[in-house]
């Protein structure tokens, strides 16, 4: 019955759901079907998408277009350098780390859940590490507001996590740095919130959730990165995959990289900039969230993880006032055409990602099913 | 004319060229067609093939399924583990180094090509190394035979390349690793080649030639390669992304893999073993080969690289005897619809790559092409 009744994204095939996972997470349908054509055939090349030399003309155009797309919707600084590389937000926890700091040096970290904390395991293997603020024993509620925290006085870099999947949390404004360079994981919400490249030295982001498949990470570093990555790499302390000097000199074409990934990324920022750009996207984004959010306040039937100020347009997280009846909900909305809804293993609850490839028609199928639930077992 | 009279292979769409690429490599068709076909709904389960979680069940079971195809078709022994991680062979480089020896220990190389030269490079940051055996000066036309070199006493392991794209030589026998571990590089021959997978203790392969699309490593490791990991591990040195042991207890979903990379690899598997498995590919590949050494042969006017007791069968590679029609060759052929023919930069003149997605057609095609050329420039 549910099932037969729920509304449907616009061109959206039967056959398809509501998909509200954390990643590898929904890609626009256009966007699916301009993967599909590509597949036996890249831009009229007679090589297929996955099946073409990353070195040839046909290919070269598509990373040319898909860094000059990044640059435009994020607005990178031109002495900025973009980077298309593998392995995910996981290894740059270490590869960061390796290349901006030197031996001895020290590294700030803003502590807000459980991609930060690795994040600063794999720093403590090369350098000092401070967690000068951390919302561990509140349940990662929260996100640190100005005078919360104090960087330390020899600190290179100060690293935070702009939005946090497991627990539903994000920054709304700039952490203050004191001054020093930010490198910033973004893996959950680039392009899909406002964001000061500019204010930034170093950003790194899995393209599963915002941009693209999963396999490819974008990394984008300012002349004071790659400098301090060259001093690195000049002492020899960089492994040559590890080193950003390298790929940025190659132009992210040192080795074979995720090619079939870089060409879903640039279709996605082509269908970005088709719609309004960033601007458009914080606007989507911030819809859908305020829709869902509007919901869980509605009753105490639910209960959302996340404080008020810190609460995620990415990543809405919540509980049922009776926790018995999640798994209900679960396999209820599951029935119903409404997917990736189960909160992360660490965490437990519900979890609705609306990342940008999420459409609003999604949401409203969601509220509508969570308002019935509600009513019926309430 | 010489574009209309082209044959094609069966089932081709007319767009499609007949692709010699090195790498990303052709695909069969059938398999682009089955990736085509899931980009929008993965079996069946209403998430497109790049938006499903690496968690869920309908994914969880495409990995078991391409981990079980692979140890059949390759008879990979059952105390062996099979991981899938990103960064390609250029990773491996350093990772199998890094996991397999401990501070002062040494490790031997074969060193027949530019990609074992940049294995050597990686290894020496980690241990001790010796090139036990080069071609360097006879620019990298043949392959060591047993007698040739000596393993050294205190060496912990053997590593090699077996197909070496560039120079286009290859291993026919299994070297002699003087009962010491052989490690090896299986990037551009795994799944094409006889393979003795039991005779090794780790073997590595992007997966962009004979396995599917760039951005996926196949390894494959024995349990003393996997204990001498846990050492490293044991010890602290080994960053976690970088850490076998890390992967293997996790099934490869440590963090989240190339899920689209991994879905290709399990169609190319079953592709395989409907096409009668490993024993068919080496078949179909030898056939291959032949047609186009048979023309090499029959005329002056190639010159063949590899000496004829190394030629490789998967990646062929000659000059003409007057150079300057090289580029005419070049231009010609790709006019005719034979893509990819361009040597690699690093060595020049013609190379034709038969990896395992090639049809036969394609070489009837590439040799039909090239009788006629030397008769016309002769």
């Amino acid at each position: 019955m549910l099932k037969d009744s729920r509304p449907r994204p616009k061109g959206v095939s039967e056959s398809r759901i509501h998909n509200f996972g954390a990643g590898p997470a929904v890609l626009p349908l256009s966007v699916v079907e301009e993967v599909q054509a590509a597949l036996p055939n890249l831009n009229n090349s007679g090589f297929g998408l996955c099946e073409i030399s990353h070195r040839s003309a046909t290919f070269q155009a598509v990373v040319d277009s898909a860094m000059d797309r990044i640059r435009r919707v994020l607005s990178v600084p031109e002495d900025y350098t973009i980077l298309f590389l593998q392995g995910g937000a996981s290894t740059q926890f270490y590869m960061t780390a390796l290349n901006l700091m030197q031996p001895g040096e020290r590294a700030d970290f803003l502590e807000t859940g459980g991609w930060s904390k690795k994040a600063v395991v794999e720093a403590k293997r090369v350098g000092e590490v401070s967690v000068i603020w951390s919302d561990s024993e509140n349940g990662f509620r929260s996100v640190p507001s100005a005078g919360e925290y104090a960087v330390s006085e020899d600190s290179v870099y100060v690293h935070y996590t702009s939005n946090n999947t497991l627990m539903g949390t994000q920054y709304h404004d700039l952490p203050d740095s004191g001054g020093k360079p930010r490198v910033l994981d973004a893996s959950s919400d680039i392009a899909g919130v406002p964001l000061d490249v500019s204010a930034h030295d170093l950003i790194y982001a899995g393209a599963q959730k915002n941009l693209g498949p999963s396999g490819v990470t974008l990394v984008i570093l300012s002349p004071w990165a790659l400098a301090r990555a060259q001093e690195n790499s000049d002492a020899g302390r960089l492994p040559t995959m590890l080193d950003y000097t390298v790929h940025a000199s190659k132009g992210s074409l040192f080795n074979t990289p995720n090619t079939f990934g870089i060409f879903v990324l640039d279709c996605v920022f082509k269908w970005l900039e088709e719609n309004g750009g960033l601007d458009g996207s914080i606007a989507r984004n911030r819809a859908k969230s305020v829709l869902l959010y509007d919901e869980l306040d509605r009753t105490d039937f639910w209960v959302p993880h996340a404080e008020v100020g810190a609460r995620s347009v990415m990543n809405v997280t919540w509980r049922c006032a009776d926790e018995s009846l999640e798994s209900v909900f679960l396999a209820e909305s599951a029935a119903a055409g409404l997917g990736g809804l189960k909160g992360h293993r660490s965490v437990g609850g519900i979890r609705a990602s609306l990342y940008n490839g999420c459409p609003i028609e999604s949401v409203e199928a969601l509220v509508a099913f969570m308002h019935e639930f509600a009513e019926r077992h309430s």
